[in-house]
């Protein structure tokens, strides 16, 4: 299995007629949106799908515009999905992952900037401002390694313990092997981020172990690693993998040209997917007004 | 003193000619820097400056352009002034206050985009790159309470119990009383950031008290209030303040013209000071060239 | 008439009593929105207002949230106005003037980078993405003089004859006198843009005589310029101003402390009502979905 | 010639060992800087290089760090190839191609944010700023056709009309065949920038015959097509190049994980390297300090 990839739907795809054992799947059809949970059971299904004990699950559709009835069929889609891996109550941390300055790295960071955060929001507040009641929310970016010095795990957790959130939400950039899948799957998944996944290769995980709450990871794959697109080739023309150096790709990513519209649909999608998950008594369209 | 500054010293002026009770100060020039250092040291001290037990260093220069001499030498002065303050050994977390969205509230987010940041960089790899011995920098930009839904000090706290750094230095863009010193004095202290204090009023403080280590602020005034400037127009008139409502300048702040300019300058000079205060074994251009 | 303002009806307010010669006024009210339109019609009328013959339509309201419907009013009377002043055919040029760099300077580049630019979309691709007939609209961003070293009005004059546009809308940060008009009057007028106004003062007049076509200026007042406000205190105190030196204000401006929410508001606000006063087959939802 | 780039080089090399008639190469090394000229003279050269007749100077280097020794001999010799290039009298315009929102398309704009424009700059000003003699340059960022609806060449092409530069320099990024190259090599020529060529594939061509004066293009490869990529990998492995569907490689470009920082130091090279060259009078390092 010699590719690269963040989405447990390809690593399943991998093993196509084969009976998998630990992983269990099913499939249904919504609006057009396609959703898929595997549920990997045991640390055989680990072992086949390269990714720990848990639930993830994949939504597909068409590509994403805003303007589509797809996006609000995807995001209602969304929306429905984090509430079943959401605790009920509590306040809930999102962290942003990634790179601002490396444009199919920013997802995290650009979906937080439309978050709506209100864990300092008073309840009279809110309802000076007829908002209602308000689900606790807060929102950080905690940048990257090179630039911080810091693991990203680290600042995460410092924050935890400070603010104790019942979950965390976690944002990244994914990688898919495939690149047609670039812009048009979602990943939720209950086990957060594992290291060395995501664009930028993380090192630690983040997840329930390294922060003490539950960890839901949503992601949107914005890249194809170059050097997995340059050995799917051969694999895909049916000719065995020759004897070149290929060691450069390792350093290099596959992203679409026009990936700057893609992220700022990507991060618009999970950022009013989590708005309208937490904010139950408002609407997508006026949580989108507030915060934009 | 119904004015509002961030500014010791200006403080200290307003009591002009009176003898200070509680409070020492010094002043020295060296290569047209003027470098005062006024020091606090009981709770008398504490009433006549506004300010807690302390020492509060201010630079004041001509207005600073990056290609003038005056730019090296308050440079110079603002890393040796550092130095005296800061442990000799162990990790120090810079962290950038303020909303990077609004110009005059950009100088901390600015400057730690400037800094060297190296614990992540172990030794060996220091050592091949020709970097000799680093001392370990860390970098953070928690955002602004409207944004997070955190206060800063908590993020801050957070990140400190986990990389335990010696001590912390906060960046934060100053008000100051009088608009002749924004963009020309720089003040240090250690006594950390105060509620109420920084352009966007942070609501708690940032300081040894809550974050268990030595806290080092550095900033340069953007603003003045403009309700402090608008009074202050009739103090210097000597015209008593007249009962009109003048309210509504509470939520403006004055600001220069050129404001982008002198952040860029400001925070360019901030980092280099702190970059070289504590890589000594690289000059500043050393540094300017890794880090820009 | 010692103050700057770019807002004629505060140079109406000024006179507030007497009869203007030249200058005919018309006020009414819709939705919560106040719509007053004046107009100068001769020298007489220039003199006393300050500013070239033509017609000043100024929508005023409460402070603009997006999630309010006071905004949804705004944007439909200045959606309404401007089809009013607008040609009913032909390319429109969308000129974003000012400092991207300066928050209250960054209007009209901010809601440039929101207009749905259509001049590149041929009319078969529009009709196939179910957009029906389009109106072209083409979007530049100048900059700054002090960056490019060319004069907004040489770029924008060259690039109306290069593609001939039947109207150019120029959008500009405005200075008036009143903090409380920051952020809650949208100004426009068929004269353009007049030497000295705007935030960053620019050098040459950007109007019909300038440009070869009719030229549309929409702005929101975002600073109040410091000198204006520290001599208004005295007035509005009925003191005499007394001769001490306010020369330094000159260089500085006085700004809201939430510019940031502002510039974000009042761009949106504007691209909105341009776009839906231009594609007139298109809600302003769908106009947003589409360019967001 | 199934492979897309811009540099005339690895044209070149495609035909290693031919002797290619109307082609002139020469080539030097200084200072760790390999300098290769080629020049096309003939319609038979332009056909074996696939560019128009003229000069294409490539600098091929180490990776660029901005703190070695590489990046100032680097700068010293695109300096130097430019004052060659460029008329010794007249103002410079520099235009800033690509997409600022898509980090390895972001060469031009941020290159020009670091180019000192000089234009509005009074002989009587620079003096009493201790600047000497300044040479009139000019700085534009026409932004991208979906984005403005306006073709780079009409934008460019009205300014030039406006302000009648002695010549327009272009600096956009460009596509390279090898990922070896990126980053490490500059491009200049005299010929502009042809249609379909840098990253975003600009429709018309950018030179002479469109603008009316001569057109130099200064360009560093940012991106590999994917399609090239592909199509390459079975190249290098001697292998056919099998009969499957890569279609959608064109519509995705592969980049260094890097980007951030490879821009970063490429638009200071390209910016320092335009300012040294036409500001005769100052050191690369007192430019930097007034432009940063």
């Amino acid at each position: 299995m010699n590719f690269r990839t963040d989405l447990a739907i390809e690593r399943q795809e991998y093993h196509e007629k084969e009976k998998l054992d630990g992983v269990l799947s099913s499939c249904k059809s919504e609006d057009g949106v396609k959703i898929t949970t595997i549920e990997i059971i045991n640390s055989q299904g680990e072992k086949l799908i390269g990714k720990p004990i848990g639930r993830y699950i994949t939504l597909e559709t068409e590509k994403l515009y805003k303007s589509s009835q797809v996006f609000t069929a995807v995001c209602y889609a969304l929306s429905r999905e984090l509430r079943d891996l959401l605790p009920s109550e509590g306040t809930v941390l999102v962290a942003g992952l990634g790179n601002e300055d490396i444009t199919p790295d920013a997802l995290g960071p650009k979906s937080v900037g439309k978050l709506f955060a209100t864990r300092h929001i008073g309840s009279e507040l809110a309802e000076s401002l007829g908002l209602g009641e308000l689900r606790s929310v807060a929102g950080i970016v905690p940048g990257v390694l090179g630039k911080t010095g810091i693991e990203t795990v680290e600042i995460i957790s410092g924050v935890v313990e400070k603010i104790s959130p019942c979950c965390v939400i976690v944002i990244d950039a994914l990688a898919s092997r495939e690149t047609a899948r670039l812009g048009n799957t979602v990943q939720l998944c209950d086990t957060g981020v594992s290291p060395g996944s995501g664009v930028g290769n993380r090192r630690k995980g983040i997840n329930a172990e390294t922060l003490g709450v539950p960890v839901i990871a949503v992601g949107v794959p914005t890249v194809v690693d170059a050097l997995t697109m340059a050995t799917d080739v051969f694999e895909k023309a049916g000719v065995a993998l020759p004897d070149i150096d290929l060691s450069a790709h390792r350093q290099m990513m596959v992203t679409p040209k026009e990936i700057d519209s893609l992220i700022d649909n990507a991060s618009h999608l999970i950022a009013m997917g989590i708005n309208t998950a937490l904010q139950r008594g408002l609407t997508a369209r006026e949580i989108a007004e507030i915060v934009s």
